[in-house]
Order: C-alpha cells, then structure tokens, then sequence
C-alpha cells in the first residue's frame, strides 16, 4: 500500500486563546524560570553550561533570567527534515505539516484472539509491519511497544533493527540510556552512513520532562547524544493535570512553557541550532479513582493553547494521538481518540506520536485499534486539504444540467470526479443492514481483527542492499555479545 | 438529574473558509437561484405570493431575482427563546449559544437485550424519558423515534403528549401534514394558554427541503402553519452529496445556501419576522456501494462552511448530530459520532438535532447509544467555556508552593479546584484493568446498557396542573375518535 505524503495542511489552525491569555502565561512562565527555577538532577555538565550562560545555579537548580531561555530557543530551526532510508519518505517537521506516528511505550499487547498480555519482540515487529503498510502513517515511530522477552539493556538493538529492516519510514532512537543513544546514533551510521549522519537529521527521539520543572540525567543524557549528533529531539513535560500540573488550563500552560523553554535551551547549549520540537504530553487525573483520561476538553484546551504558545515562539509542536482510557478498542476508545486527533489537526501539531494503536492509558498496544486509528488518519489527511472553490469545485455546470428536483448520480460532473470525491475508509462498515447482517454482524474490533490478519499475511519486505542488512545484523549481534544480558 | 443550560459558547468559531471562497459561493448561490430557480409544488398559494414579491414564476418554478431572497431574510430574527413548560428549561437559539436534542425519525430501535426492531410507542416513551433525565440534553426534540404500532394520522398526537407531559423540556411538531401541524399548534395552545402561543415560540419544527431545490407542499404546508403561528422552523436542505447535490463542497455549499435562502424567504413572505433557523444536514454517498456515509471529512468542510454562510446571513444555525453508519453502538458509531460532534461545536451550529442516539444511518435509535452519546455532550459543554486566565485559573500560588519534583495532588489550589476542574463522564470505564476484570469487562455497549436501565427504572415524571394535564388528555382522545386509523 502506498504512504500518503504528510500532511501539508491548506486550513488555518483553530486559535483557543486570546492573545492577551497567551501574553499572560508567556509573563507568568518566565516569572517561574527566574524565581522558581527548575532543577537538572544529577548533571554537573548541565548545571556549568547554564552558568555560563548566565543562570543562576543553586544545588541542583537553575533560575534563568527573564528572557533567556526564550533568547536561547532562537537558534532551534522552526522546521527541520528527517530522512528515511527510503528518501520518498523523507518527512519535514514543522510550518503547516502534520506527520503521523504510531503509539510509543506500552508493555502489554491486546488482539481480540488472544486478549492482553506482555508484549514480545514478535509483537513489536508485526506493529512495525502495520505501521509499514498503513497508507496514512508517515512514520514508523519508536518503541510501538516494549519487547518485554528481551532484556533491557539490550532491546534497544533489537528495536531500531525492526524499524530498520522491516520499513523503510523514518523511525526513533532510544532514550533509556545515554549509551543507548550512542548505539542508535551509531547504527544510523551503519545504516545511513557515518558522514551523512552528521550532515543530516535521521531520528526523531522522545525526551520527557520529569513534570513539574525536573530534567533528569538520563532523559538529559539522551539528548546531550543526539543533540551533538545534529538529531532531533522531542522535547516533551509529561502532564498529568492534578498531579504533575495545576488542575487549571491557564496554570498547566504556563508550566508547560517553562519547562518546554528551559529544555529546549538546554538543548540549544548543547549545540546551536540542534533539532527540537516543542512537546507537550497531556492528560488529568479522574479525582475520583486517580486514573488518568483521555479526550476530556481540558486536555483539548491545553492542546490549542500550547499549539498556540509554539507557533509565537517558532518551533515545531509535538502533542496530541489516539488517546483513550479504555480497556477495549470500543465505543469508549473511538470517542477520546477522536475528541484528540480531530483537536491534534486543528490544534496545529507538527508531530503526532501515539496517532494510532494506544489503548488504555498507554499501558497497551491494540492491534485492532491501530488498524481502526490508522484508518481514521485519513480523515485529517481529507480534512486538511481545505475546500476548493476553483470553476471545477464550483460545480456550477452540474447545478445546472441537473436542477431541481433531478439527482447527480450521472450528470457528467460526477462522473468525472466521483472517484476522488469523498474520503473513503478501508475499514469501516458500509453496507445494508441485511448484507452486514448475513456476513456475520461482525462489529469494528472484528473488522479490525480480520484487517490486522490480512496485512500481517500479505506484509513484504521493503528491500535493502545486502552489505548493509549484514553490516546492521553484525552491529547488533556484536553489541549484544559485549555485555551480559540484563532484565533490571 | 439537573438539565445544565444550553450551551453559551466562550472560544471562537473554525473560519475554514476564505473570505473569497465565502464571496465566490454567495455569488454563484445568486445566480442559482435567478437563473435555474427552485420549484414550489403544488402550492398555488407559493407562486401567488412568489409572484407578488417580485419573482418570475414559470409552471411551478420560481426564479428569484439576484438579491432578493436575501433582503426577504433579513426580517428573520437572528436569534429567539422557545419557551419551555419550564421555564427554567427555555432555550435562546442563536448568537454564541448551542441547543441540543435528540435523534429524529428513525423507523427502528436498538438495544443490547432485543437487537433491533420497528420502533413502538412504548421506545418513545421511553426515549423521552431518557431525554428529560439527560443532563446535557437541553431539548426533547421530536419523533424521536417513530412509533410504529400507532396508526400514521394519529401518531403525531401521542408523539406530542409524550413530550408535553413525560417532559418540561422544550420540544419539536408535526410536520407530516399540515393539519398535523395546526394540530400541534392547537395542542400547545391547551398546554401553554392560545394567546400565549401567538405571542411566543414554543415549537421549533423540522421543514425538509426536498433537495435539490425543490419545496414540496406537505412541507410547505407545516412551514405556513407554524409561520403564520408564529412558531419557530428549522429550514434545512437534506443533502446527501453526489446525489442531491454535487461531489464537490463548494458546489454542495452554493445549493444549500440557495435552498435556504429561498425558503427563509418564503417562510418571511407568510409572516415576515417568523423565527426560522438556517439548517443543513449533510452526508455523502459511498460511490462503492450506494449508502451514505457519516463522520467524513466533506461533510466537516461543509459544515464548517455552511455555518459561515449562516453567520453572514445573520441567522441561527442547524446541523451536525451523532451521525455515524454502524450497526451497532460501537467504536465505528463512536469515531463517526465525535468527528460531527466536534465539528458542529467548532462550526458554530446553535441547534444541533440528532445530538444523541442516531444509529445505522439514521435508521436506528439505539438506546445504548443515545445515553453514550448524551455523556459526550458533556465535552462540548466543558470545551464551550473557554478557557479562563483569571488569577485563581494561573495558579501562580500552585506552582511556587509544589516547585521542582513535587505533585500538585494535595496543594491548596488543586484541593480548592479539583471537584470542578476537569469535566467527568458518568458512563465511561476509569477503573483500573483489573477491577475493570473482576467486574465483568464490560465494553461500552454494556455499561451503556445497564446506565439505559437504571435511568429508566429511576425516572420521576415531572409535575404537572391536573386540569393541563386532563384537557391535554382530552384533546389527544377526541382528535383521535373524530378520524379512522390510517396506517398510509
């Protein structure tokens, strides 16, 4: 199946906030930086580069003079590509663009044949073949789960060989350990070629804020990796409304922008001019069970606010994906993954992690629900497109030849443009009552199920030349036999 | 359960389209209008008064002279109260604000226990009920399903009774015959005292226009009847795209504000100043198989755009719903439901009809589906209100005294804050997987499904003046007596 180009959208982006609300939290965040602070644990290096840039260091915590960070944020490209090996699809983040990846992180896998249990690297892999044949995904993202069989400290090769090897979309490094960035960054070396890899932009890598105001050294030492190596960075507060941000939208956004500002200056004195995309991951806590939800307004609030706050400071805007709390990919699943991906395309997101397959607050990888999620991602490539009013769309023509009381279905305007006309899933059900009926009264998970079989059977392989497919297996089997296995 | 207020929006509207494709497509409406022109049928009466206002009448096709139709408009309010039995339930439609009823039409019902079958009075009934115990449903609506079992010529009077006393929530009239409207008419005059009908709207009707550009008499019958009664009509092109109108957008938006315009205007030649909504229920056809689809992203744009249409003209909005083809309460029902939900606030729409319970294409009023549906307007209200950036909302307090590292759990503002902050379904699973397990795990049909029995079993039928209620009675058993059953 052939990979749509990303979004480019021809739509203007919704604008929540008033300017003088934006003012507001853009005052209040820089009154956090320069009295609050925030706190770089366990990074002596991080703690020196502040300094000279003239923060005020105290401990472990960094106060940044009003206007700093935001100084420091102006050498992050407002846009940046990241090339796939298959330079088709090569992808450019950031202005009006949208570029779609799948879920990232869950330890589980759920099937409607087998239920949920610990995800395996067999699992990753056939999320990576979905993710390959999804016409509407632009990306094959990071970990689409945790291979929980292999061990820790070594599932990171294994990772990026999948993403290598079984697609040919841009792809994620690993950010668990600072080493492990260096392995990813030193087998796009393997891959792409040492030279071009310094040259060029060819992983997209999450690091998340520790929310509220932390950056821990291992997510700081994944990004000092790629950062130095010219690749891109998420950089991402990690909100749980209620407990890692106050319980208001006005409150979560101003601590969004401060910890968004601090990092990606952070990242900008580490190297200026590296990749970054502002990141912001958000949710709130249901005060009655302490869960977090999903597809609630608040989210969506602080989703076009923060959109908002990284179009004034020109910086690519990661957020959004088919977030749900549900336990099934059912009617709860589709209501909050719709709420968010439809508030993700107006919203004005660059990046989109998660845009298919996450169910259950993230703790599980749905196969059915990746096949549904990537299906709808075509309504946003639609969507996006605008409307037309040149003479052809006009329609004037058609209005006349059919006038009243006729019908379109043959007047020659819709013979010649019914075939493009209407956005048309691949997945949803359309027919009569009695043929659905007949055919079994299968409902979406089971559309889905039987979707997901037929695209894991007809999967192939996109090619690679046979050096390089050597040269990475010899890479990982390398790495692996240095150290021994580990599960902590 | 307490009915919140309608919903009075605080965030802008999504301008999807340019100024110059609004101009292009008000342009090109004109020149439908004067030189294809609408037919009026069967409706001597029409052309008469067509004819007076200075159109060209040729047979039964009316051609409207370029800005005409528009001026006739203008004595249309641009906003009006429909007065409720409760007065605390009256509802303003127009300006920034949204109303929302329930599913309309469907011949069938469907629930998890007894599958789908032709509706009965008794599904009304309890339909009704669910609407009144609904906290975010603002409106009873009208057929909300058709009671089947009851003879055609008669329905109209136990579909009225059950809203006038199962309900104190404003509600919607017959429009399958004339007599039926004056019927309703009549019946609220019992309800609500005769003079105090004539002087103020207390039904908002749905009149079809037979698209494309053909007003036929039953309809325009009901349209005279409750114009002339100073009764509120929602005039709304039924637009299903490539047949009843072109493939294209812009050409589906030039017929739908021409429609409208034409019969706005006809409605303000019965009795200029009569209230009227500018309506559009939009779908498209599936050119595989023949059925309409839903949830898509064309209809969005023409949505997005009719409602801008409607703002120039000055008049309140109808469209949007819980659209969706499935033929269950599942998650395709679901993406196809929040797409339209989230399009129609965003669009401005200021009565959204159909806003819970439609299944199967419009076929279905699914029980489940409907109280699914009626949690999720929950969402549109939250969103509505914008977000604040008063001094308790920036949390400046919240995020001095929780700093780096800490939660905001038990913090004096999320402790002040959190029962209000962050909007709540009644319906959907929060619970943690495993409690989620043990209970059963149930999907959303299921919990939808035991929240459908226990608002039933709950439902308090509210109070009502013995001799209202007698005379009600009365009215419905002698219209009754005075004709034959008819099922035609």
């Amino acid at each position: 199946m052939e990979t749509a180009k990303y979004i480019e959208r021809n739509i203007p982006d919704f604008e929540l906030l008033t300017e003088e609300a934006l003012q507001v939290i853009e005052e209040n965040a820089e009154i956090v930086l320069e009295e609050i602070g925030v706190n770089f644990v366990n990074n002596p290096g991080a703690l020196a580069r502040w300094k000279e840039a003239g923060a005020e260091i105290e401990g472990e915590r960094v106060r940044i003079p009003r206007g700093l960070a935001r100084k420091l944020c102006a050498t992050a490209p407002s846009r940046f590509t990241q090339v796939a090996r298959n330079p088709a699809k090569n992808v450019e983040i950031g202005g009006r663009n949208l570029v779609l990846a799948p879920v990232y992180g869950p330890p589980f896998v759920h099937d409607a044949m087998g239920g949920r249990r610990y995800a395996t690297l067999e699992d990753f892999r056939n999320f990576v073949k979905l993710g390959q044949m999804s016409r509407w995904l632009h990306h094959s993202g990071g970990t689409v789960c945790e291979p929980t069989d292999i061990p820790v400290n070594k599932r990171h090769l294994d990772m990026l060989h999948s993403h290598m090897t079984l697609s040919d979309k841009p792809f994620m490094g690993s950010v668990t350990e600072p080493s492990r960035a260096q392995d990813s960054v030193d087998m796009c070396g393997v891959l792409f070629g040492e030279a071009f890899v310094q040259q060029n932009t060819v992983m997209t890598s999450l690091i998340n804020i520790n929310s509220p105001l932390t950056f821990d050294d291992v997510m700081m030492g994944a990004l000092e990796v790629y950062a130095a190596n010219n690749q891109a960075c998420i950089i991402s507060p990690f909100i749980v409304g209620g407990a890692m941000a106050p319980v208001s939208v006005a409150g979560t956004l101003t601590q969004v922008l401060a910890e968004v500002l601090a990092g990606v200056a952070y990242s900008q004195l580490v190297r200026p001019g590296a990749p970054v995309i502002f990141g912001a991951f958000v949710t709130s806590i249901d005060m009655n069970s302490g869960a977090p939800t999903f597809g609630t307004p608040e989210a969506a609030q602080i989703t076009y606010g923060a959109g908002q706050l990284a179009r004034r400071l020109g910086l690519p805007y990661r957020s959004a994906g088919s977030f749900n709390g549900s336990k099934l990919p059912d009617a709860q699943a589709a209501y909050e993954t719709s709420n968010t991906l439809n508030n993700g395309l107006l919203a004005g997101v660059n990046f989109m992690l998660h845009s298919c397959g996450w169910l259950e607050g993230g703790l599980v990888a749905s196969y059915e629900k990746f096949v549904m999620d990537a299906d709808q991602l075509g309504v946003l490539h639609k969507m996006a497109a605008g409307v037309s009013v040149d003479e052809s769309a006009q329609a004037m023509d058609a209005l006349r030849e059919v006038g009243p009381g006729g019908h379109y279905l043959g007047c020659a305007h819709t013979q010649a443009h019914f075939k493009t006309a209407f956005w048309r899933s691949e997945l949803l059900d359309y027919k009569p009552f009695e043929t659905w009926s007949e055919e079994g009264g299968r409902d979406t998970m089971q559309l889905a199920s039987d979707r997901v079989r037929k695209l894991l059977d007809s999967y192939q392989k996109p090619e690679m030349d046979p050096a390089t497919a050597e040269a990475l297996a010899a890479f990982v089997a390398e790495k692996k036999a240095a150290v021994p296995d580990s599960f902590m």
